[in-house]
């Protein structure tokens, strides 16, 4: 091996410390049921890597694996655990058990916890809590999900205007009431609106005498409760922020944002693109079989609808087929090549979109864009599979008729690409969920209809 | 409307600056060749928005657009735009703005300008840039692209373990050479090597006489420069850092990546498994025509060649087709749902594979419940597709043979689902680019084998 190798090698273990071996020794720990080894292996793993491993195996495994850290559970744990194996891992422990982890935690990951608990349980599980951490949560639970009220924690430092840096600095030192982390300081007025906020590497800079007013940035990014949390993702990628105060109606400031959680949003925002274009709505790596069969049926059920109406216009020209057999052999593909020309564009639409790269300023130059690209690949396709056709087949009309349908779909596919996500848009229904299902049955329909058509009127 | 929908308006407008209303006005300014109101208009834009405002308009408006803010050009905005809108304002530059430019920015955003110049222009550039940034610069240069290296950058702040926190407070207030913005404090060792970080929020509440080792982590991920861009995403996602030191091969400390490159970084590799599963190998949103048609069309060729060997398994049984017509409207159905299905599954197993959530350790697992989860679907749609085939054709040998064709390709489309990605990663091949032709390619075949083999067994 050489020594480049052996670098990358040790690179990659030191980045992904669950290695398959790794695995496998707890594995065989928890089968052979020697809770020393397992605990001697796991001991020197970070929170969130225990959260993996507690994914990574399976189901018996994961009951005694939790079995076993629960005595001494680190609360960090259970926040990092994605929510079909959190579901599993809570109905596992004992409501004062999971009571004591959310007193622990950030006001955020301390709901994610209780959110989606049996109401029972919840109750059993709030009333374990001391009160003010009750009352918090309870507010929170009140957001809906998906909003920077249940993105945010309570825990912030906020100062005067008036106040100095050494009153600031002071403040910190002597109180023992600060949050875990944070990543600024928030100027606030007398009725607790942010005015500014100051960077920490800015106060550290920064002489006794001075006051926090002087040196604070004015322009602060505020999040209102309400906000939805890809707007809030959007807002810290945009002006690279750290952490961005959130705010009540009136403008009080009532929790923060911090950079890691929004960090957590844009994975998850970009996963949901991914997922709901492959026509999987939920994140099911997780789920059991019965959860996962029914979550993908909706979306084949879908499918095959569409599926008939495809078949449907074959069936208006069972005649044609009848006297030609070899329009049957060719007809898929010209729907296969609409329906993968219809998918690169509707992926760039859907995708910028999201991102907000596609608005109504530019929509209409990206429409020109993609019907002159529509043409343009589908001549030259039509070249290709009319070159293809005439080779096996030997008929010239037929090779001018897949031709001809080839350049009609693949400008019906550039067409639908971009008109259909950005329709949708407009009628406010996600576009990731529902393009790629018109798109594909505009052209299954329009391929073999421009196929067959065209084969009825010239060949017959 | 009411006053919950007016808040959710007026915070809308907050997040988007660049509202449609705003674009119309500043390209109808532009148009007008009113240099006045559109510098009024663009004014108060963040370099963010800003950049976002130069990829809306068209090519003639972006002209308009650079030629007028050139002069007082903000650096920022440069580093903001996507590849093929940078490539054009950076075209339109003269070197020294270029130069001007890269000598403000932090090396990470400099090295994004000028990285994929012309070697004339890129080397006209860094001879205008002073000696100490033209060195580090080419340093950067040297490295893999998407790797540490290029992500770093120089800028950073290092102290002895053995300083106390009043030391490190008073070099910060006196040194004038100090990077912009800084998140943690990086403690070495006398050769330079990482041994602790102190969190400026922890520096801050500790008295002046405490000394760093005292309070730093030791626990310090560090950053080989080598790694690859989407393990360094990782290990800031893992344990939520904000920054981390990056090291040489001899583990000295020689940069520092920020939490907000690392956003980037995320959102780039999510829309690339995004866009590679689409079959757009590039973000072409703004790219011309040419660019475009060509970046798509071998996607498109390499789907032309699956489509004719899913034709070539049609040919085979041209004679049961001429003796059965019916067939060739039913198949496409049992090949489209197939190949939805294997798209469902292989979504999953792909992102999984990009988030280190499948691996070795439970991909067994995996593969039998996706069986299963194929098995169960198949046999709902074989039910329903049986049915429907009924009604239609009022042939219940047909329905049969449809209904068992289903459960094969269904199944068949869970197997291939998962073990296509599986198979692709082993061979170190990127499952996002490779994996739906492999799918559906065998979804294709078997199903038009099935199908049309079962009919001419069955029937004729």
């Amino acid at each position: 091996m050489s020594e480049a190798s052996q670098q990358e090698a040790a690179t990659e273990e030191d980045v992904y410390v669950l290695t398959d071996e790794f695995v496998r020794d707890v594995r065989d720990a928890l089968d052979a049921e020697d809770e020393a080894a397992v605990s001697a292996l796991i001991e020197p793993l970070h929170a969130a890597d225990l959260a993996d491993l507690v994914e990574l195996v399976n189901r018996s495994e994961r009951k005694a694996l939790v079995d076993l850290i629960a005595p001494r559970l680190d609360p960090e744990m259970l926040s990092h655990l994605d929510e079909a194996v959190r579901d599993q891992v809570v109905d596992q422990l004992e409501p004062e058990q999971i009571a004591a982890a959310v007193t622990e935690l950030d006001t955020d990951d301390a709901v994610y916890l209780v959110e989606d608990l049996d109401p029972e349980t919840q109750r059993a599980v709030l009333d374990a809590v001391p009160e003010e951490d009750r009352t918090h949560l309870e507010e929170s639970l009140e957001y809906e999900e998906d909003t920077a009220g249940r993105l945010m924690q309570r825990e912030l430092i906020s100062v005067p205007e008036f106040w100095t840096i050494g009153q600031t600095i002071d403040f910190m030192r002597e109180s023992d009431d600060l949050p875990d982390e944070f990543y600024e300081i928030f100027v606030v007025d007398p009725v607790h609106r942010p005015v500014g906020t100051v960077a920490l590497n800015r106060a550290m800079r920064t002489k006794r005498p001075v006051v926090v007013s002087e040196i604070m940035n004015a322009d602060v990014k505020t999040v209102p409760v309400e906000m939805e949390q890809d707007d809030v993702a959007h807002l810290f990628r945009q002006y690279d922020l750290l952490s961005a105060p959130v705010v009540d109606g009136s403008g009080r400031v009532i929790g923060v944002i911090m950079v890691d959680d929004v960090v957590d949003v844009i994975d998850e925002e970009a996963e949901e693109d991914i997922l709901r274009l492959g026509g999987v709505t939920d994140d099911d790596l997780n789920a059991g079989i019965v959860r996962t069969t029914r979550s993908r049926f909706t979306w084949l059920a879908v499918n095959l609808v569409t599926a008939i109406v495809a078949s449907m216009v074959i069936g208006l020209f069972e005649g044609t087929i009848d006297q030609m057999v070899a329009l049957a052999v060719l007809m898929p593909i010209v729907a296969s090549m609409g329906g993968n020309a219809g998918t690169q564009t509707m992926t760039i639409a859907v995708r910028s979109l999201a991102t907000h790269e596609l608005t109504a300023a530019n929509a209409w130059r990206l429409f020109n864009k993609e019907t002159a690209v529509g043409l343009a690949n589908g001549g030259l396709f039509a070249l290709l599979v009319g070159v293809a056709a005439f080779v096996w087949f030997r008929d010239p009309m037929l090779s001018g008729v897949i031709a001809a349908a080839m350049v009609i779909n693949m400008l019906a596919a550039g067409v639908a690409g971009i008109a259909v996500p950005l329709a949708l848009e407009r009628m406010n229904i996600d576009p990731a969920v529902a393009s790629s299902v018109f798109v594909t049955t505009i052209t299954d329909v329009i391929g073999f209809f421009a196929f067959l058509g065209l084969a009825a009127l010239v060949l017959l």
